[in-house]
Order: structure tokens, then C-alpha cells, then sequence
């Protein structure tokens, strides 16, 4: 292999391959990366790049000017770490005897070991018949509206990631919970094709990898699935997941339909207020008491010995009296994946889970367990 | 203790504060900081804001209206997480019953519990007999340019900071070394009274913390010490620090007077490579050859099973041809802190310390041993 390709790309190109890369160094053959010349029809004057860590897979195309074609096998973060350090505006990449890999940019020469090929478990794009064509901006919102409420430890392995299905009405649902709350939302979508895969589960590391790199995917991005694998395609770049085998819990049935307690809150005054309330806690969830009357809400705080702390301003609310606790954890994650400036918060009493939305945007809402408070 | 203060000057004094406090929470008691009223003459009206792990404490006076005198001793973490919350101007703080201290800001009211003020151990500013006036810029400088060459290990406790002394023809001299490389700072400054101290070394913690608020200390900023302990005190801001005990040895000898192969190199340039050959080493001081002959600097790594690199580029020497080893991680740590274009780099043979400096700064010299290379 012999080729030249501008620094800038290959920076960037690297910079995504390295989010992929294991880093367990538990297998070393996974902290390499492939670079293999392509030839096929329309893909001349193309190299492909690609890395995975079994689970997600990357593989990138981008220009170069080919040589010689070919394909070597190399350590991504050495390769990376060289890269951008480079000043000059072409880099050339050559195999030599031995596996050698010379690399050269202006005045730098370096000359790097690489891995047989053969030994590497690249990746390959698959074709594959579920499909459904999102923009790239929605993307983004529907991962971050929904992995907050995804479970983070292995106890219930269906739950580490966000559950893609479809709906009645032909849209995309994208549902998360941990079994304290749970995130949805409904996205309406230009092309779908569930066909006979109904569901499935997209693993958390590979939404957050996806979520980084939403802005170089171009306007729209295209997800093509079936019962083992996903893979979200745009601008020459492509994600392959795994799907985590299991399945999704029907969460239709705790999703109340008959909340009629409403609260309009300004969502930046109850982030600061609950940051204020809970300073007082030292313990992980941090319960707080949402008291509400007539447009007005106040927080307040278990009485323990590290203190005490409440905190009131103005809502819109004209129901009746009420009080209810939950996690101040589980409240600030949702606050703070939200955009809106007020949201709205349903309850029906302070045992029954509550319903968050925003006020503008009804294809998200999330739900909470209250805490059963005892001060 | 009764006191209003303004929150934005409570949060940026708050944060001076919480850079002291001991986070190794061996000692509960360093959790916490002391607020004090002030009473004498010309100080009325400020509360006096200190705190101390032992070896560094520091004492901050800032405005507050006071309407009871007294003083409490409270958790600083904690007082710090709810301030920065606060969106009110003024924050009240008043001690109540049984040691229960009640902060009020707006709406926002929270009750913490205090420790009795008697159990802390609350640093006080001293007068010191010795004393040197430094503007807050030099103080910045001498801290930068010396600091990274201090020791960071216990092997040899006196090396662990910067040691501060006087030369004949009264500057002040602040030099640090590891063993393997030496920084020196040879400063005027506007007043300076050693007196029976002819040296002080200062710990590597106390200026870490120092440099971070120099900007915040005014114009000036006045040292003053004994044997024991040394204060930096500059707008309202003191800083007091246990001194390491020991003598700092005699570095006049081991710097070259006479090395007479002279580069002038431009310093991003040699950044750039010296991060480029030593990609490749994977050991933690990445040796590294620099080969000068007429106007060209070529900087080689050793061959190893990892690769091979080098990368060369234009520089400005006119004398024989000459190589030399060094560990990349000792020539980019003082790289890195210095800040003219180009440097100067003296070297007699390579066998002996070379020298780097500033072409237009003769204040600042450093001394790098070099390394046996045997490729």
C-alpha cells in the first residue's frame, strides 16, 4: 500500500476512529485500525479506515491519492498521536518489508510496526433490509431525550440502552428507563421499514459514540438494522452496533394518562433550586419535597445532621395543595438534557408516577417514580 | 455572628478558599474554613475568611456588613456548592443555637451545622521580620519558569520546591532542580530585606496555588518570612506556607559557564518534532538524539520494536557538527513554560550540561543533563 492523504482529514478522520478503539488493552489487537485501499466502482481515490472493539465498529471513507493499493493494520493511538503533530499538508503512508509501515510528512519520517491483516476482525458494512432515514439534528435529540434514563450497571443488561421501535402511526419510538424513570420519544421520520423487526436495543456506548459525532454525519443520517446488528450511515462515515440481545419491558402501561395536576416551572430556577436544596445531602439520590400551591413551589430538604435546606419561587399552578418527593439525581438529569425554558410537570398524587414534558414539543415526555417522603 | 455579603464576592473568595482545603479527609476538621468578624481599627466592615491544611493556609479579608460580631468554622465544600447556586445579590449568615449556622439568600434558606470555632486550627498572618516586594507579574514568571523543575517525588524532600535566596548584587535568585535538570530565575525586585535568612524553600504545593490567584493580587505582592514560614499577601489575599526545612544545595558549580556551540532554535518548531520522534517510545522519558550540523537541527529516536523516527528542520548554528541525547519529557516541561519565539541552547560536548534560554531574557537559564545515546 502507498498512498497520500491531506493531514487535516486524517486527523479528523483518526479522531473518530479513536473514540471506537478499546481501551482495556485487554486485547491488543483491538488498539489497532485498518486502512485498505478501495477499487470498486466509484470508490476510486478512496481509502476506508475502519476499528472496532467487537461491540461498535467504525468504518470511514475518505479521499487519498492512491499509489499503490493495499491495506495495512496499525496502532490507531501511536498513529493518531504522530498525526497531529504534523505541520506539513500531505502525509504518505507506505507498507514495506516486513510489515513496516513508513509514514512521512515534510521532514518527519517515521517507520511503524503493523499487524498481518489477516488478523484483525475488520469490520464490514452489511446490507441490510430494516431501514429508516433520520436528519441528523433529530438524531441527536432523540438520544439525548432518552439515554439519561438508561440503566448504567449490568444488573438488567435489556435496559443499558435505548429501545428503537415503531409506532401505530408509522413514527419512531425511542424509549429508555432503569425502572425509576423512564424517557420517550415519538420522532416522526422520512422513510421507515421496520419490516419483521419490530424492536430492538441500541447499546449505550455506541449512542454515546453516535451522539459525537451527529454534526460531521451530514443532514441526514441512515439506520439500517436487523435482529443482530445496527448501523447509522452518513457522510462517509458509518457506525456498526451489536443490539443488546433481550427484550424491551412494555412501558406503555406506566406512562399515566390521567395526570391532571399541571405546573408550569421555569426550568433553569428549579436546576438551581434543587442544586441549592440537595447541597445539604451527602447521599447519592439526594430526596427532595416539591411543595406546591397556588403558583408557588417549595423545596425543601430531609432534615438530617448535616443540615437542612428549602428554597420557593413562582410557578404557574392553580390545583389544589399537594406534595410529593423524588430523587433529586433522577429530576436534574431530565432538567438537563430538556431545552425548553418552562416545562410542564403532571402528578396525580404522591404515590403515582408523574409525567415531565416540554410545553412546545410533544413527541417527549418523561416519567418519574416519586420518592415516599417522610418528613 | 450575624454578616450580609455580597454573593459574587462570597463565590470568587469561596474559591481561593476551597483550593487550600485538605481533600484527603484524614483530618475532618481541615474540611472546614473559618469566617471571622474584624474589629480593630481600619477594619471594620470586612470579615475575615481563613483556612489551612497544616502547610499551607490562606487569609482572605473581604467587605460584608456586619450587623452581630463573632466567627464560626464551617464546611467549606459544602458552603461553596450552595453558594454558587445563589441567583440573589446578598447572602445573609447568621450562627443560632447549638453551632447551627442559617444561610438565607432570596427565598433559598438553609440551616448547616458548624463546628466549634476553638477545635480549628485558625491560621494567622504573622509579622515577619524578612520581607521582599515582587510585582504580581514577575511572581508569576519566577513561579513558571523554576516550578517544573522541581523534584515531585519524597526521595529527596528538600528538592521539592523552589528554593529563594539572594544574590550579591541583590536580586533575588529562585531555582529548583530534580537532579537531572536545573531552572533558575535571577529577579530584580523593589524591596528586599533578607536579614539573617539567606535562603527559604519554598513547597512546590504553596506555589501551585499561588500562581493561580497571582492575577488576583493586585499589582503588587508582598513576601515576607522567617525560617519557619513565608506569607504572600496581595490584595487582601494572604497565603502563608510551612517552608521546606533542609539547605538546598549549591547549583552554582554544575551550571556551564562555557559551553560555546550555540543554537538559536524557534521553540514550536522543536515542540512539534521533539512530540513527533518520541510518538514512538513508549518509554516514560522518550530519549531522544538531536544531530546539529551547519543551520539543520535533526532529532532521531532510538530504534526499538516499536518503530523508529526523526524529523529535522532549519535552525540557526554555525558550529561543528555535534549530536546529543536527551529525555524528550525534560526539554518540553521547560519548552513549555518558556514563552519567547526562539530559544538558545549552549552546549559544550555531549557529555555535559547544556544550557536553554531566552535570547532576550537574561533573567531565566536552564540546565539539562544530557543522556548517553547509543544509536
Amino acid at each position: 500500500m502507498n498512498i497520500l492523504i491531506k493531514t487535516e482529514i486524517l486527523i479528523s478522520a483518526l479522531q473518530n476512529v479513536i473514540s471506537v478503539i478499546d481501551k482495556s488493552f485487554t486485547k491488543p489487537i483491538l488498539s489497532n485500525f485498518m486502512i485498505q485501499t478501495l477499487e470498486n466502482e466509484g470508490e476510486q481515490g478512496m481509502v476506508e479506515f475502519s476499528a472496532t472493539d467487537y461491540e461498535l465498529s467504525i468504518i470511514e471513507r475518505i479521499p487519498a491519492q492512491i499509489k499503490t493499493s493495499g491495506s495495512i493494520c496499525i496502532n490507531a493511538k501511536r498513529v493518531f498521536d504522530i498525526t497531529r503533530e504534523f505541520r506539513a499538508e500531505e502525509i504518505h503512508i507506505r507498507s514495506t518489508e516486513q510489515l513496516w509501515v513508513q509514514i512521512t510528512c515534510g521532514a518527519s519520517e517515521l517507520r511503524l510496526p503493523s499487524v498481518e491483516v489477516g488478523l484483525y476482525p475488520q469490520p464490514k458494512i452489511e446490507e441490510l433490509n430494516q431501514q429508516l432515514k433520520i436528519s441528523a439534528l433529530d438524531l441527536a435529540q432523540c438520544i439525548d431525550l432518552t439515554l439519561f434514563a438508561s440503566q448504567t450497571n449490568e444488573s438488567r443488561r435489556n435496559l443499558m440502552g435505548v429501545a428503537l421501535s415503531m409506532t401505530e402511526d408509522q413514527r419512531t419510538r425511542w424509549q429508555a428507563t432503569d425502572g425509576h424513570r423512564l424517557a420517550q420519544v415519538i420522532q416522526p421520520v422520512e422513510e421507515m421499514n421496520f419490516g419483521e423487526v419490530t424492536e430492538i436495543i441500541l447499546p449505550r456506548k455506541a449512542l454515546m459514540e453516535i451522539r459525537k459525532v451527529c454534526d460531521l454525519m451530514g443532514e441526514m443520517v441512515d439506520i439500517t438494522f436487523d435482529e443482530r446488528v445496527a448501523q447509522f450511515s452518513g457522510n462517509r462515515i458509518h457506525f456498526k452496533t451489536r443490539l443488546i440481545e433481550g427484550k424491551f419491558p412494555n412501558c406503555d402501561p406506566i406512562i399515566p394518562k390521567d395526570n391532571d395536576l399541571r405546573a408550569t416551572i421555569h426550568r433553569e430556577n428549579l436546576i438551581h433550586s434543587l442544586r441549592i436544596v440537595s447541597a445539604i445531602s451527602t447521599e447519592k439520590l439526594r430526596p427532595v419535597k416539591l411543595n406546591l400551591e397556588a403558583n408557588q413551589l417549595k423545596l425543601e430538604s430531609e432534615k438530617t445532621e448535616f443540615g437542612e435546606a428549602s428554597d420557593e419561587f413562582t410557578v404557574n399552578y392553580d390545583g389544589k395543595p399537594f406534595e410529593i418527593g423524588f430523587n433529586t439525581r433522577y429530576l436534574l438529569d431530565v432538567l438537563n438534557v430538556m431545552k425548553s425554558e418552562e416545562i410542564l410537570m403532571e402528578f396525580k398524587n404522591s404515590m403515582s408516577p408523574s409525567v415531565i414534558r416540554e410545553p412546545n414539543n410533544d413527541i417527549f415526555l418523561s416519567v418519574l417514580m416519586p420518592l415516599r417522603t417522610e418528613w
